[in-house]
Parts: structure tokens; sequence; C-alpha cells
């Protein structure tokens, strides 16, 4: 009986021939990383100096100030200012701020590689798993443990395949395959499973476009969410002058738990309602509802694709008066590329606001919350009620081109009558 | 015995061929502001219900909504949503929401022009003196009896004189110019005067630069501060398409409390040190003292011309290690003109981070607070205890072209070297 992609993963990591899923393993970690909101101050940096302990190897940790930049009151720039130093004072090299989503950072930086495995502080650090890593948010108890040992222990979680076939058509997005998978799986339905996406729909998705659909593996409760490393995956990581990593693979009689299969070629643009992100919906039927903020950004829909697609929906037309488009590209990188691709121009010219790379208004914290009685269509991975502000705002989630749609309709919109012709 | 400029505006306004300094007089307003801080909510909206009142001229009004957008708290985001429909229930045309600081849009749209009198919700209004109109901030109740009433009663203030004579050397700016009076005059000195700048060095400086100027008036206590209109004013609203306004100016036999006269050539860059306005000294005598944030922005130092000089300042260089240089474009316009120049690509390749056009920092209220013993020299007008976050950060005050050098160094310099050859 083989293996799944995941479980080579782990195996490896553990010095293991073989795994199981359900069996416990301690596995040696690759990369660390802790955010602002949830990381060194939240029982990490007290507890390491109670124990006397140092970092098992400070190269292997990265440090990203992204929730709290730029901070919106004293108590967020305080924390930042702690995260900075404490990074400063354990000699970690790699922190960041002011830089954008910490999962955008990890990526374009090519922190976590095939192979490896990555924890962070923070839900979305499942990401990661979009270059045939394994990759897991964990809580700050574990984090302290992976920081003075390099290693933590998992059970292996049995997984379930997701297979796309056929070919995405215009305007529909990498979003609209992760949020037409939530709606079948459900918020729970993958509960510590590793969702692995195969087939040829996926294959044919630039890296931007894989990272939008492993970070939302965690709104099924996915333990992880994994893609293949390919020749797309080496191009990526060759470009930033990096090795391929190691590269694993599905065994074909691997075991899943389930398996779901889906064609890319027939599937619309997507919608998920509020309150929940597996409330999902073709676009029309919701098209039509009233919005006041449109939203593009946040790890899962601020990349440059992503900002490429709202100016391509965009250029040369303009917001919907009483609408606002906030625009918040999804690292300092992506800001810097969209600015010289032109792409910031034209959201400009069309009345958007681009704002800087933040987490900000995705986990509500700031840049761009919703008053009570107000709707929003956002490129981001959360519609929980109260989660971009006020409890009495809704929220509908969608792909930067149906949140582009929508913001010139100033109504819930289908972007693919805008990329005709 | 003649009469000073403001004299003059406020004679006609109030129908009366001559007032007297100390005169109470009733006058006719052509502007009423609002910004969502300190504006309908605060005893406006609810008193004008249950006065059963109507507004006397809706198309004198005009709302932005600045201090707060994007908004990072639900509070923010309701007051707003608020702001937003009293406008529009009010009939209110001239609303403006996420375009930036409220007195440039008034600058830049041209809703404040010669000979007015313009009154505003917030304390900076004095900068529409930079046209030779009579513009003063005011407290809600007053502003009650503007929508109410259309006029205002004001006791005529005596005038100051500040004369400028030279040319500003490179890198010496409007900011310097108002920080070195500030210094001169002192945070109380000019307590319900007319602030009258004039002079060849005055003449000489675009409409950029004496908005800069008049805006600080109200850091010396100020009613107002005015600048004579003249061919740069004209030229400046017939850009916008509109007529001239009314010119007065000051009778050569016109009656002065104080007069100044200072030299434009002799000026070096001037630095205001934490906590006041007017502890100011040339930069040279601060440089040095390390810096963790360096802020361009705000209704006074993030205009094009300020935008201008630092990606001068900042071309093919770089942000110095553990320093941020955050940089807010004054107002939508500004952002989108810097963005074409290519002004904020060359601040964003040097490491700056773009904000959208707010009030933001300048003001505590988000994007961008400082932490308790953090240092920030910035181009605003406000270097108060707990002005931009914790009571425990410090503020110098400087101009873009000082902020800029900053920032470059990590530590507070003079920009002069930065534009030499």
């Amino acid at each position: 009986m083989g293996m799944t992609l995941t479980e080579k993963i782990l195996a490896a990591a553990a010095g293991k021939e073989k795994v199981t899923p359900g069996e416990i393993v301690s596995v040696k970690v690759d990369v660390a990383m802790m955010d602002d909101i949830l990381g060194p101050r939240i029982e990490i940096a007290e507890r390491l100096e109670e124990l006397g302990a140092k970092i098992w190897d400070p190269e292997k940790v990265v440090v990203i100030s992204d929730h709290y930049t730029p901070p919106a009151t004293i108590r967020q720039a305080d924390i930042v200012k702690f995260t900075r130093e404490w990074a400063r004072s354990c000699g970690i090299r790699r922190y960041h701020e002011y830089e954008g989503a910490c999962h955008q950072i990890l990526a374009e930086k090519g922190y976590i590689r095939p192979g490896m495995i990555a924890v962070g502080t923070d839900s979305h650090t499942c990401m990661g798993g979009a270059v045939g890593a394994f990759a897991t948010g964990i809580g700050s108890t574990d984090m302290l443990g992976v920081l003075v040992t390099g290693e933590i222990w998992l059970k292996v979680p049995a997984s379930i395949k997701v297979f796309w076939v056929g070919k995405l058509g215009p305007g529909v997005m990498a979003k609209d395959i992760i949020l037409k998978t939530c709606g079948i799986i459900g918020h729970a339905g993958a509960t510590y499973r590793a969702v692995e996406f195969v087939g040829p729909a996926i294959k044919e998705l630039p890296m931007d476009e894989r990272w939008c659909i492993a970070n939302m593996a965690v709104e099924m409760g996915a333990k992880n969410g994994i893609i293949e490393a390919d020749a797309i995956t080496d191009a990526f990581l060759e470009a930033l002058g990096l090795d391929k990593g190691k590269h694993f693979s599905s065994d074909p009689d691997a075991v899943y738990v389930r398996e779901i299969s889906l064609d890319a070629s027939q599937l619309e643009p997507q919608v998920a309602c509020p309150p929940a992100v597996d409330k999902v919906c073709p676009v029309n039927e919701v098209a039509g509802e009233k919005i006041n903020q449109a939203y593009v950004g946040s790890c899962t829909g601020g990349r440059i694709n992503d900002l490429m697609m709202v100016a391509r929906i965009l250029r040369g037309r303009k917001v919907a008066k009483d609408t606002r488009l906030l625009v918040s590209p999804a690292s300092r990188e992506v800001y810097q590329r969209a600015l010289k691709a032109g792409f910031l121009e034209t959201i400009a010219d069309a009345g958007g606001v681009i704002l800087a790379p933040t987490c900000g208004a995705c986990v509500g914290a700031h840049s761009g919350l919703l008053a009570g009685g107000e709707r929003c269509i956002s490129s981001t991975n959360r519609n929980f009620v109260g989660r971009m502000g006020s409890p009495q705002a809704e929220i509908y989630l969608a792909s930067p081109a149906t949140v582009a749609a929508s913001a010139l309709e100033g109504r819930i919109a289908d972007p693919r009558p805008y990329l005709e012709g």
C-alpha cells in the first residue's frame, strides 16, 4: 500500500520509511514562522526566557510583523516594536515588517521549498503546501517546543484527493476553484485532513494561483493543503536562485479517505455568502446585491496575477458611485511589480484606493473596516461574522475578478462580460 | 488709517466700509467644511434636527471623511458611514471620503477662493488663507449656527506681519519658513491674531508651498494665516477653470500689532523638537539623533511638490536599515499625480511604504502610530506628546526634504548634501 505526498514528506522528516494516517510522529522542522499578532509575545518570548533556552536554529526562523503594520493603535505599535526587538535579540535575520502578509513573504522569498516541513503561528500557513511542502499553522505552545527542539510531533493526517480536470474559462480563477471546493467539502469537512489538489486544471496553474488554493485548505478544517511540485515550481524557485528542494509525489496506490472530481471548464465564478466560507454559489445567484466596499488583498487574493486581473477589468472604467474599492497588494514586492507594470495606476485611475501591503482589513485589525449595515465583496479568505469590522456587516468572498467587476457596478457582478472582446 | 488684508475681507463680508481689530462683526460664510472626526456627529446633526432647521445653502457646505478613512476600528467605520449618510440626507453634494486631508481637498478643488470667508471644524482650516481668503477653524456649536444662518460672528483679529525677504536655498522649503516663524513667535504668540505673510520670498512660492505656510498659522495660536492673492493664485484657479475671486490687499498704512522681518536666503533647514512646535532649531543642532520612523504626509507636508522633493532625495538610494519611511500623499489627486510622475515608484524603490491618502498617523488615529520609546521625524504639523501614538514617543517636525534625508541615514540629517551636483 503506497503513501500520499503528505505522508511521504512526513515520513522523510521523521526519518522513517513509512507512516500511516493516525500515527504520531516527531518531525524535524525546516522553517518556523511567527507573525506579530500571535507570535513571540504570546507565551513564547517569556517562556523561552523562563526555560533559559535558546532557539535551536535562528536561520530556520522567520518573524514577520504584518497584521499590525502600519500600526493603528499604540498597542499595535508596541507589539510590532516588541516583535522586532525580540527577533533581533534572538539573532533572527529573517525579520520583515511593513512588507505585507507573512505567507506571501514566505512564498516569494523561497523560504518554503518542496519537501520541507513548515510551521507558523497563523492558520493560513498551509499556503506553503502549494510548492509540495508540508505546511501548517500551529499554536504558540507548539511553537515554543519547535523553537527549543527544532522538532514537532504530529498525527499523520489522512488525505482527501481533490481532482480538477478541464481548463478554467476566462475570468474564472483559482479562487473560484477553492471556493467551489470549500462549498462541496464544507467548513469542517476536511478537519485534520491533508487536502491534496491534483489533476490537469491544477497542473496548468501558475504558482500565484496555486498559493491561493493551498491557502484556503484550512477553511475546510484541513491540517494542510498540498500540491505536488513540478516544472512550474522548479521554474519559480530557479528564478529566485534557489534549488528545487525534494520533490515527492503520491503513489498510484496511495489511500485517500475521500476523492472528489470536478471540472474546471464547467466552473463559473463562485461567491461565498455571509457568514460562512462554505455557503458557496455561482455568482449569478447573488448578482445584483448592492455592496458598499470591494476589497482586493491579503495572502489569498492580492498577488500580482490578482492585481493584473483587477487592472484588466478596471481599465478605462470607473468604480461605481457610493462604492469604494480598496486594494492592498499582498507584499512590498507585489506592490512594486504592480506599480511598474502600471496596474496601480489603472486601479487608481478607476477610483480605487491603494493601501500599503498589510493584513489590515482582512483580519479586522485596521485599514478599511466595515460599519454596521455595510456589505463588502472581498478577495480575502474569511467571511465570518465580524471578520472585517462590525458584526452587523456582511462579507461575500469572491475572486479578484469578481470583486473588480462588482466594484464597477456597485453590486455583485459576473466578471466575464468585462473580459470579452 | 488703512486696513489689513484680513480686515478688508471681514469688512466686505460684514457689508461694512471699515472694521477695526477687536470689533465684533457678523459675516456671511462662503464655505463651511465639516470633517468626520469633529463634524456632523458632534452636536450638529442631532441639534439641527431638534431645531427643525435646514442648512442655509447645501451648495456652500463641504463634508469630508478624512481622519477615519480607511477606518481602523468599527467605531471609525460607523462614524464615516454616519457622516456620509448625513451629508446625503442634507443634499450636500460636496461630500468626499477616502480622498485625503480635508484642507487639501478644499484647496485643490478650488472650494476656497480669494476674498472668501471659510470656516471648518478642524483647526488647520486656516490653510485656506494661502489664497487670500479668511479661513479659520471653528467648534461645532459655531458650525451649527453657520449651517442654520449662513453667518458667523467674529471678533476682528489684530494682524501680525511676517516679512520674508531673500530667496530660499536648495533643499530649504516653505516648511522651514513656517517652522522658523513658529520658533520666533511661539506657540501662543499669535493668539487670536491674523498672521499675514508678505515679502518677496513669499511671493516667489508656488501655491503648494503657500498652503504649507498658512496651514501652520494656528500652531502660533492664530485665528487665521493669510497671503495676498496674486498672479500665482490666479494661475492656480485658472487651471481649475475657476474665476479669480476677490483680491484684497493690505493698505500701506495698515496697522500691525507686530512686524517681523526675516531673510529666506539665510534660512537653514529647521527642526521643531519634541514636544513643542516652537522648540525650533537649525537641523544641524539635532543632526545625528537616531530615528525609527520618517513620515511624509498630511495637509501640511504631503503635496506634490513635497513628494517631488522626497523622490529627488531618495532617487537611487535606500532607506536606512531599521528605519521605516511612510509616505501618505495629501490627497487622491496628489497620489495620482505622484504615481504618474514616477515619484511613488522612486519612493517605493528606495524602501518607502506608500500609504493611502489619509490624516491617519498625523493625528494618531491609525496608519503608522509610534510605539513607546520610538522617535519619528515628520513633515506634519504637530509634535505634542502623544500626537502620533504613544506618549512615550518623540516627534521632530521638519520639511519633507529633511525627513527624506533623515530616512536615508536613520538619523536626523541635513538634506542639502543630497541635492548637490
